[in-house]
């Protein structure tokens, strides 16, 4: 996997992370870095400006790092653990929100995310920019299917919460205290109907607006800091 | 202003908005779209795929327009709209918290957003795409001076509430049933000290993390939300 920009340098750099190589830009300037670089045994390749543009699409700062891929969990890390508040991702595409997500789950105390193989933005380096450094506290978990995923987490004592406008109650006036999986429905369409049709509650933020829609993230935010609330 | 993308495009075009001009991609094929264009006289210009990418830093979808210019507001419209709950930016630079901001305020029912006319992201292309078409209804308020913005607030019988880690009480113990003017810091290094020491309150949403940060949107929503809670 290839990441960039000098946050996420520093972070795996100081965090003894497993780095294949490293691009720098000719003329890279960053102190810090170049020493934390020194310190490890990594093979470094210069290259010009141009070159390190064509490489990523993003804002590098002069710096690009090809580090492994990134290790997904297994479900069963779920009740090994004994998470009793999770959240679950139905086929989210933004990378920007999946990686302020993981940040406010890391920020909340909720230790594992449940998302789908398929059709569902992957653990990138745009997430993992976005999450700034929270990544390595938390366990993704790839499933091959949301609601056999459901079903075994409800047959584990989950309570299945899913945010939808349609056939919903007020946010607020849900019972939190139990085991929550908390689902966070795609930013067009929003949860898929047969993951609806599996929730114990449908929960709703109340808005005043024309527009009636969230951000998916600050959705989860304003979600996740609701179920937190009830708890602490 | 160059903004760009089909939903974008869609939202001005059935608002009727003023529209400079349409640079399209050869063989483009949105019916409704062009359907939409027909119906008014804007000048569009035919341009290939490479000269479109040339034009803009962004997913375009083969569709770029030339609009006026964003009309922001002053100051004294939110007592003449007697605003009771606005939100000020403290020098945010992501287009994207931006954007996501906007679009809570609209849902929460927050008419007016204030920020520095200096070192603040303004409204541009990234801002449009995120805030989906929330824009319209906000009433966005540039101010040379923050300080002297948040102290005219207070004789106007505004409570300022900031959000800091430092000195701040639980987001939740504040009584938020007067009128407010919430304050969102920037990404990095939060509230300035200057706006910071200015505010009445100063709030914390708790972190059971390593990382202690939320994603500046995210934090926007659940405080948003919170004074919401205590009014509605």
């Amino acid at each position: 996997m290839i990441v960039y920009g000098k946050n996420v340098a520093k972070d795996l750099l100081k965090k003894n992370k497993k780095i294949e190589k490293i691009y720098l830009q000719e003329g890279f300037k960053d102190k810090e870095i170049i020493s934390l670089i020194e310190n490890r045994k990594i093979k470094v390749i210069f290259k010009q400006k141009k070159e390190i543009d064509d490489l990523v699409n993003g804002v590098h700062q002069g710096i690009i790092l090809d580090v492994s891929d990134f290790q997904y969990k297994n479900i069963n890390s779920i009740f090994e653990n004994n998470d009793n508040f999770i959240v679950i991702l139905d086929h989210l595409e933004d990378p920007h929100n999946l990686g302020a997500i993981i940040r406010t789950c890391e920020a909340a105390g909720v230790k594992s995310i449940v998302m789908p193989r398929d059709r569902q933005v992957q653990i990138n380096a745009t997430v993992m920019k976005t999450s700034v450094g929270t990544l390595d506290n938390m366990n993704i978990i790839l499933v091959p299917n949301l609601v056999n995923t459901i079903k075994k987490l409800k047959e584990n004592g989950f309570w299945i919460v899913g945010t939808s406008l349609k056939n919903s109650i007020d946010y607020r006036e849900i019972d939190y205290s139990g085991k929550i999986a908390l689902i966070i429905g795609n930013e067009g369409v929003g949860m898929s109907q047969l993951v609806s049709r599996n929730c114990d509650f449908l929960a709703k933020i109340p808005m005043y607006g024309e527009t009636n829609s969230l951000n998916a993230s600050v959705a989860a935010g304003i979600m996740i800091y609701e179920v937190i609330r009830n708890r602490k």
